[in-house]
């Protein structure tokens, strides 16, 4: 297929001070945990991106010094020749795609933790970090300034030495010494760095211009700043607009966004709940009136058509994307070959932000692949066929991991893949979850898959067909997966004391589940509903939202300190406590239900169980914890030697009917096991490269090539992969 | 001097299987964040350990099997040959000093994240992790039962290889699989494997019996269990015992413990404000009377008084300790060498344990080389002479880092070292910070190096003397180091809102600081005092707690989501929760103080700042953030010039007067400066070795020593280490 013309623009080269990027689609700097502390993890997943397209792709924020140190987050660091080293790869390989390599800067002051440096954070006044506690930092003097200056200049030269082409003096977020020098809420000194407005500039433009002068005839010099402000009290919207009028001129490329990583970071990565593509555009707007030089800004952009019509509106330059391009790393090359119906859109979950936050390795919902491009060696694109081709598949479940199973299996030329549910649609508990207030873009997961597995000749759905275990062993099939996902629990078994509930139990009107209320289309009786939420994440807080909006009094119980724990991680946290208070939603965090009567609800704070408590409430609702949809699998096995006298020569199962799990990590499971389908053993994953250190090692043995397998034993020799994937 | 005859007991060999134990001394297992892929710092940290005496040192848990990966914590892990290396190192450390290494072999279940290796966690029951977020297990079929017990001999065998004489089959803290099978909380089961007694016991009996056959002839077999209850409905007490009494005849040490890591961690590594030495002590007898075997268990002991009784009395064989072995790890020695005043106590304050529940590296209050062993080369008993030994040191503050700069700077040979205080006895912050309730123990602090400077001849104390610059400039001293600490803001600056509070400010009879509390002794007037925390650590709720028990009616204020957010990590949360409840104390998580009035504080919820609230209140104490006592030093950077014209080489700051830091940094910061006083630049550490995975590097290059420091650039060369320390 052809490009669309009307996307053309997106296509057009556009020079940045030395450099010159070869299209307008710009991977914008975003965490990942990678840092340079997984230098093959990181060098791979960046580098993707440039072979799919992405004129520029970008470290995430990278530490110039070690008295401004992450730890224990990971980050990229540019300390000394180990980092250089280890982000060098990512430069070369970037290259390799004809693309740019860009660093973000970074000094945090007291936003550093500097827990494995055990240095003091030099900062712009003494006042401990926003969100951090025990975390302070001293005020600089004019002596620290300029060494804290050199600092810049020496890890920008680092980055030169690296092989990056685009050096960002990274002020956004309000996470930088950069930024927090510009804006009074961090600045309250008197000298010529703090008062006027200019003089809260003169850090940051001094910074931005010795950079400059130190690689700038090499390097493009961007910088990523912030409009929109952090919160009451900080620096004016006119003033960070001044700023970029001020410094134009010592700038190849503006990097848009707005809110803090501090506090209220999901302002800047707004999730889906929240806000559909483009929800920057009204600042975009702003800072392209202040500026002469190429703006990129984000906005988790997926459709082609609302990019070019940023760039023909003359609002961006450069269309950026951190979401977007984790989720399709192949987003730009889908869009110049004109196959739009093989993006795979974000669905603006923040789980990707999530893992950040709980310091862990990135992972996407959409994209399996994401960050195992160079320790399981996929591609998110790339298939081989398998060695066992010539097979008949079976799965049983078209939720988001048989669906992506099956996808999988059908890129890589299974004979004849048959994909069955009971339901008439595909998409699993994806159904009806994406039924839920704000998460109807998470029905991308299965938009996506339906449209892929529509093109896969081999591939088959077979959607109204319930299959016991006896007409699985009936179905003819050589492999069968097993795909049955999970239900919420109807007796109120939770984590949180590990037995059901008394007074819950199926079969009670007054006690619903959310399928109860989302599937079946029961009505809660009465006005007043308690939700009891011990799962942590969306379900109970979106059950509380749907059933306020429709006029209940809810009142929202949970053991948790706070409500919906993991949305901390995914950044909605903030936003879902204002929603619900707004709807009039009563919230008690640090409180236990232990007993459900027609009523009245008992329970206590679960710092005063020798205090009973009670609600009353017409109606519970238990969001108490999933359990396996597992019968099916249970009786396979119990089968015993029939499954094989049936002629399947595989059984295996994935996603929630293994365990109950997010949904990413459900698609993870299908992705694994179709990639592994024909090794000898594919319910045992592969090894992986696990990027530690090993002590007396001659070499780490890098080739810089994809698909080096480490030769760990933690599965038996035998076990190891016989085909590619 | 010789050792106490009282004490020789403690020195007694113990048999234990295959192996014996030197002397009673047991460093037990605990969790550092070094684990496996900090392969040098944990060899060296631990090995310290032998050196100073204890007869056996453990790893921490230590995962079995990818499908059991903590990460983002670290713990070891013995999952391939690259675990093998990077522990051998650690046995092979501690052998050369005699002593055994022992290993802990974990499975957790719904409590292992898998972040890493994106395996489902094999279970007991599929019930939910019980305190993380999303996160549960498959249910074991019998099969699979047998596949985690070859898993669990698989890493037996690769612990014999790497060395280790003691294998642990973990069963303690609720944390591990083995445990799980035992307590009906967890245990589900209907099969042979759950329901009665027997059953419940039979996967961990099982298991204990495999690893013995496996590496029962080379390798001592140690078992960690758990007696006190985790949780109403958990395992009977008596069940526990029953359990020892069973297992008995395969088990050759037994390594107790009480509570669990999951939700209250904080009953078994309980913090000094809630419990003295040998607080296990009830259980420990118990345990006693049902084993005939060793048996060590742990107390924070740091008396050999109290241990020699234990051993004595016949309840313990086998004296155990983690967190009294981390603040010195030469106990042992001091006890065999006579030497008890050179011990350093163990503070009981959990910070520990801290940095591991923020998944950092593991620190220590009382030991500044803690984990310093490897990657700065430090050793706490012995010191170098400083090149420029022939130096007058004046340290101007005699708080936790100027005594320790001090005391440093003494071993170190400095010709005289004077240690001056405005204030008449040692200590800074800690001679009131001690007074609050609970937090007595923290003066070991203080008296350990009181003791240690009195030793020092080339070390003269000069309290009640308060210096200004020109007194400084005046004394005669070669080095000048400023450690002048820091006070509480007492105009309501905070990180919350980065501004003074309306209302606040210095010389208000209704609005104090800490230090009008309890350095001043002003009374807060009226009945009703409000308490507002925007710190996050002991010093809001100490007060709430000192002046609830005085019998004034506290509310308690703080814009975070829970009281004492720091007290999480610290394990003090639960206790502390509920003893500010019992108090009377009324607890407001999630508020601003916005403006104090006489008689009344006006503030908000965080999440609904448009909806005013007001508190009455006679009184409000405020711990809103600490400012560094700067003046001496920004008049010592005025003098300019007359710094050198005095004679003064080298002026340096430590501790709170850069930042206002936990009492264990500002130790580091004077224990650092005074091991490199002797260097080009002492005010900037010398690199440490980071243990990064660096791509390309031909050899890790490690030798096997301490003092390897590597060639890191993010200093310039010229101000590299010159002398040794």
């Amino acid at each position: 297929m052809a490009r669309d013309p009307r996307h053309d623009v997106l296509f057009e080269p556009v020079p940045i001070g030395a450099r010159t990027l070869r299209n307008r689609f710009y991977k914008t700097p975003h965490c990942s945990s990678f840092g340079s502390d997984w230098p093959g993890t990181q060098a791979h997943f960046r580098a993707l991106a440039a072979e799919g397209g992405w004129a520029a792709v970008s470290t995430e924020y990278c530490s110039i010094h070690p008295s401004s140190d992450g730890h224990p987050s990971v980050g990229a660091r540019l300390w000394d020749a180990t980092d250089v080293a280890n982000l060098g790869l990512m430069c070369d390989l970037v290259h390799e795609h004809g693309s740019l390599a860009g660093v973000q800067l970074w000094y945090g002051a007291a936003h550093a933790r500097n827990y494995e440096s055990r240095m003091p954070a030099a900062g712009v006044s003494q006042v401990p970090s926003d969100y951090l506690f025990v975390q302070s930092c001293y005020e600089l003097d004019l002596d620290g300034i300029r060494e804290l200056q050199r600092w810049y200049v020496d890890a920008a030269c680092r980055a030169r030495s690296a092989g990056f082409d685009i050096v960002n003096v990274y002020g956004g977020h309000g996470y930088p010494i950069t930024y927090q020098f510009l804006d009074p809420y961090y600045n309250r000194r008197s000298d010529e760095y703090g008062g006027s407005f200019e003089n809260r500039a003169r850090f940051w433009l001094e910074t931005i211009e010795l950079v400059r002068e130190a690689v700038g005839d090499d390097c493009s010099i961007a910088v990523r700043t912030c409009i929109a402000p952090l919160r009451e009290g900080g620096l004016a919207e006119e003033e960070a607009l001044a700023f970029i009028e001020l410094a134009d001129h010592l700038v190849d490329l503006w990097d848009l966004q707005i809110g803090g990583v501090i506090g209220e970071w999901g302002e800047d990565s707004l999730s889906s709940r929240f806000g559909a593509e483009n929800y920057q555009r009204p600042w975009i707007e702003k800072a392209r009136a202040r500026t002469a030089k190429p703006l990129v800004g984000v906005g988790r952009f997926t459709s082609p058509d609302t990019m070019a019509a940023m760039v023909r509106d003359g609002l961006l330059d450069v269309i950026g994307s951190a979401r977007g391009s984790i989720a399709d790393p192949f987003l730009p090359r889908k869009i110049e070959e004109g196959r739009l119906d093989d993006v795979r859109e974000c669905i603006g979950n923040n789980v990707c932000a999530a893992r950040y936050m709980q310091r862990a390795l990135l992972i996407c919902t959409q994209n399996a692949t994401a960050g195992e491009e160079y320790r399981r060696g996929w591609h998110p694109e790339r298939f081989t066929r398998a060695a066992n081709a010539d097979s008949d598949v079976l799965v049983v479940g078209a939720g988001p991991a048989g669906m992506e199973c099956a996808r999988v299996l059908g890129e890589r030329g299974l004979r004849r893949v048959h994909l069955v549910d009971a339901a008439g649609e595909l998409g699993g508990a994806l159904r009806w979850v994406t039924g839920l207030p704000g998460l109807g873009e998470w029905a991308r997961v299965v938009n996506y898959r339906r449209i892929q597995l529509d093109k896969l000749s081999n591939v088959e759905l077979v959607p109204g067909t319930a299959l016991d275990a006896r007409a699985v062993l009936d179905y003819g099939a050589d492999l069968v997966v097993v795909a049955t996902g999970s239900r919420w629990a109807a007796d109120g078994l939770s984590g949180t004391t590990h037995r059901p509930l008394p007074g819950a139990g199926p079969g009670l009107a007054h006690v619903l589940t959310p399928e109860d209320v989302l599937v079946r289309g029961l009505e809660p009786p009465g006005e007043r509903v308690l939700v009891y939420d011990t799962d942590g994440y969306y379900m109970g807080i979106s059950l509380a939202e749907k059933l306020a909006r429709e006029g209940r009094r809810v009142t929202f119980v949970t053991p948790f300190a706070q409500i919906s724990p993991y949305s901390t991680f995914t950044l909605e946290a903030p936003r879902l406590n204002r929603l619900l208070r707004s709807l009039g939603v009563e919230l008690l965090a640090e409180h236990l239900v232990e007993r459900i009567e027609p009523g009245r609800v008992g329970g206590c704070h679960v710092y005063a169980p020798d205090r009973p408590l009670s609600w009353e409430a017409d109606a519970v609702v238990l969001a108490t914890q999933r359990v396996s949809e597992d019968a099916l699998w249970r009786g396979l096995r119990a089968a015993g030697d029939a499954v094989r006298d049936a002629g399947i020569r595989g059984l295996y199962r994935i996603g929630d009917c293994v365990v109950p799990r997010l949904v990413a990590d459900a698609v993870f499971d299908g992705h694994r096991l179709a990639r592994e389908i024909d090794t000898d053993d594919p319910a045992t994953p592969l090894p992986f490269i696990r990027e530690n250190r090993v002590l007396g090692a001659s070499s780490e043995d890098y080739d810089g090539t994809l698909r080096t397998r480490p030769s760990g034993d933690y599965v038996p020799s035998s076990r190891r992969r016989r085909g590619g994937s």
